[in-house]
């Protein structure tokens, strides 16, 4: 007899969902990457089975009682820490009925696979018609959410993806960002304004833009015997840590967009790949969270991609794989990647105007599930803050308005905050790295990215789920999240 | 209360397995033509763990209890025949215990995956290691399956794949083939020694041959829409019906393996795509067996796609792929392709020397499963039947010997029969084919299809499982298996 029968029972039932998810995540990837439209129907019902089948599996009345048993027997802290996800990720499936979950991924796959055509032809009436029945679902799960855990509706959503976070959080940080950001935009631009750029001059063969990605995803120390990159509309990094599947597009007149979005996707592929392996198929041994995701491709993008040492390393391989051109002499070309200027795209904007995007997406999709608003609200509301925050005219272009993120048509609702809170991590890590290495900078530019990688490593990637958020950040970087450290690296890297 | 309560609770749970059959078959497509080496462990997991699920639903008790309760139920023809193949779905799964499923899926999936490197290595030793423990489960299968069914063992596995086939039909088909095939190859050899066939010369860039083959699969009417073109190390048939995932393999100095290759492939994928789409899920809509899935591939690549009218289409555009040369003269090619030559590797042969191989590797894994032989007896076998039947020494190059197939590697023994009787039925209806319509060769030469293709949906395709192989070649030609239309195809094909 174990010392601990129903901890283990857990766990073996963890390994098993660990083992179907990874066909649901193939399955995901897959609908992304390389399904055919006719396939579209076959495979929304074989995930929505998947769904249903996982959720049966986490609402087990046999499983809440092996957790209340768990809880009394001696764990040492690492099976406590399990314990504590795997009690959230039941805590998670035990507010939804099965048939809900099974609605819900039905209504998402429909929305999600008519908006695939639907944002080329700018058509959000059509969006519209699924939309509204995956809102209703999304406020459905939100209420139910909201009533077990006590927490208010949009927290209650949010907390599935950053736990722990809530809106008072996301308002203050948020609040703070609105007071400085546009002030900051203005100086940035004005500075740059005398500035002269090269344009870079296409058009760039996309066989050699994926060369240069899988070159560049390679320095990065992407492991490609454990992972791939193909290609889907919307970037993203799926799979299974064992086999991590990244997406990027590629356009021949911009290289660019498609190298960050890569170099980006690789700092998810290598938190995948670096998390704890002894521990796999355990909860305690997924990622933390959606913001400490973002982190990670974060400090790959911003912190470390357009670092100026890291730009001196990209210059000579730009010119091999597209022919010398005086744009990719490095001045220019961290000129050129450090470039601020508001624009409709989300994916496309850089560091600075960024938080402006997630501010208005926060500020509409938080009404929408709490009620306040309708469906129909959201093209005006869309346009209004558009003009506010970033001085752009949107109207009638939804496709690069509200049509142009993947979130919404897959019923993604309290995921958006966490790519600003991921940039204020992703900050908060590299002045911690610079406190330990304070010739960081030099490192960087001689080539060692070995700093980064090793504390990253070390502090996030292979903590897994082990902590808390909070603790996660206190232990790594001596400090809960602390979003001064955003503010300072914007300051440094554009006014300095 | 409907009329057939205890049938229709048996169509939901085929349902139910026909979309969980669908993740299963992706991830053994994305395998084999997309996993990187280090996903292998957490794949065959996976997979294993689906096919233990899977396993269990189909051994429910309850499944037995509804069989039984359906046969007293009021129910159509249609409604029967699918009863009749719940029922053989039931009797095969019913035969083996789920450590047995999950054992032979872990297995199997070690084996492939360090065979796909063994192949390479010409490293026998290594692969006997994985292929005895993948062998004895196969025999405690075989064993399982023949006291279940009452059926010899060999005859019990090849009931899998072909049902209703038995050693002493095979014997008697075989048997008569080895009569004739020796003296035939010789007398075509002896004619065509005096023929001069020029050799295409390459490289064929694998760009245009990935465009070349796509043409000819969409004039061969394969729906892009709902299924893709790959590559894997050996070409398949993969996905489900709604999304036909086919694959192939590229050389640079040859394009012809390919192409016909891709054209086999496409005779597969065209009988899934037009399988009955109102039954879809169900047994009854299901592919008939592997031979008259083979018939089809076989129609598709040697009756059509290597007569003199295909071959008349096919030559301009590899004129248009590859740039104008005198080998892509219809008449030499029409030479080259029907080029008879011994051989070492099966999937490269022509149609002629291929039953050849089928017959060997039949000699072999009878003997195999039945215990007469050893797996170490193997290559001492194939090196005198390789002489006896093609004249050939393959002595010590295991690689094109008998590790040049994945279905041993795979654990799946009683399949090989399988081609030649499929090569049988493709020529059985192709003389249908041409009794209705008289100007077949005509039609064929003008680039018209349609009899072929209106005929394999009307009489093969749409009829899915509803028949037995039996009842389908009766209903379709007139008359059973008949291999006598194959020796008149060879015969009118290469000495006419």
């Amino acid at each position: 007899m174990p010392a601990t029968p129903a901890y283990d029972d857990l766990t073996r039932t963890y390994d098993r969902l660990h083992r179907l998810g990874h066909l649901q995540a193939l399955a995901g990837w897959d609908q992304a990457a390389n399904m055919p439209p006719k396939g579209s129907a076959a495979r929304a019902a074989a995930l929505a089975e998947m769904a249903a089948l996982l959720h049966r599996m986490r609402t087990d009345p046999a499983l809440a009682a092996a957790i209340e048993r768990a809880e009394r027997e001696a764990l040492d802290d690492l099976q406590r820490a399990n314990l504590r996800e795997i009690r959230r990720d039941w805590r998670h499936a035990n507010a939804l009925p099965e048939s809900l979950v099974q609605r819900r991924q039905l209504a998402a796959s429909r929305c999600e696979h008519a908006w695939r055509a639907q944002r080329p032809a700018n058509d959000w009436a059509g969006f519209l018609g699924n939309f509204r029945e995956l809102l209703a679902i999304a406020r459905e799960e939100a209420e139910r959410l909201s009533q077990q855990q006590g927490l208010a509706r949009y927290d209650a959503l949010m907390d599935r993806f950053e736990p722990g976070m809530r809106c008072a959080t996301v308002d203050r940080v948020f609040g703070d960002l609105r007071q400085w950001l546009p002030g900051l935009i203005e100086r940035v631009r004005a500075r740059q304004a005398q500035q002269t750029v090269i344009a870079p001059v296409g058009p760039f063969p996309l066989a050699a833009q994926r060369r240069l990605c899988e070159r560049v995803i390679g320095l990065l120390g992407f492991d490609f015997d454990a992972g791939r990159l193909d290609v889907s509309t919307h970037p993203f990094c799926g799979g299974v840590p064992e086999d991590v599947r990244m997406t990027t597009r590629f356009r021949e007149d911009d290289f660019l967009g498609s190298l960050m979005g890569t170099v980006h996707e690789t700092g998810h592929g290598r938190y995948e790949q670096n998390l704890p392996r002894a521990w796999l198929g355990q909860p305690v041994a997924e990622a933390r969270s959606m913001a400490v995701h973002e982190s990670c491709s974060l400090a790959f993008e911003m912190q470390l991609g357009s670092h100026p040492g890291f730009i001196a390393r990209l210059a000579p391989l730009l010119a091999e794989a597209f022919g010398a051109q005086p744009a990719f002499e490095p001045a220019n070309l961290q000129r050129l990647m450090t470039r601020v200027q508001p624009g409709l795209i989300r994916v496309d904007a850089d560091e600075v105007t960024y938080p402006a995007h997630i501010v208005l997406r926060y500020e509409i999709e938080r009404p929408l599930i709490e009620g306040a608003i309708e469906a129909e609200d959201i093209p005006a509301l869309w346009d209004a803050k558009m003009a506010e925050l970033l001085g752009l005219d949107t109207r009638g272009n939804w496709r690069d308005g509200p049509l142009q993120d993947v979130h919404w048509p897959e019923g993604l609702f309290g995921y958006f905050p966490c790519y600003t809170l991921g940039a204020m991590f992703a900050a908060q890590w590299f002045a911690s790295i610079r406190r330990r290495h304070p010739d960081l900078d030099a490192r960087i530019h001689a080539g060692d990215f070995a700093p980064v990688f090793d504390w990253l490593r070390e502090q996030i990637w292979s903590q897994g789920s082990r902590w808390t958020t909070d603790e996660l950040a206190q232990r790594a970087s001596g400090e809960a999240l602390n979003p001064a450290h955003f503010k300072a690296h914007l300051q440094a890297r554009y006014l300095g």
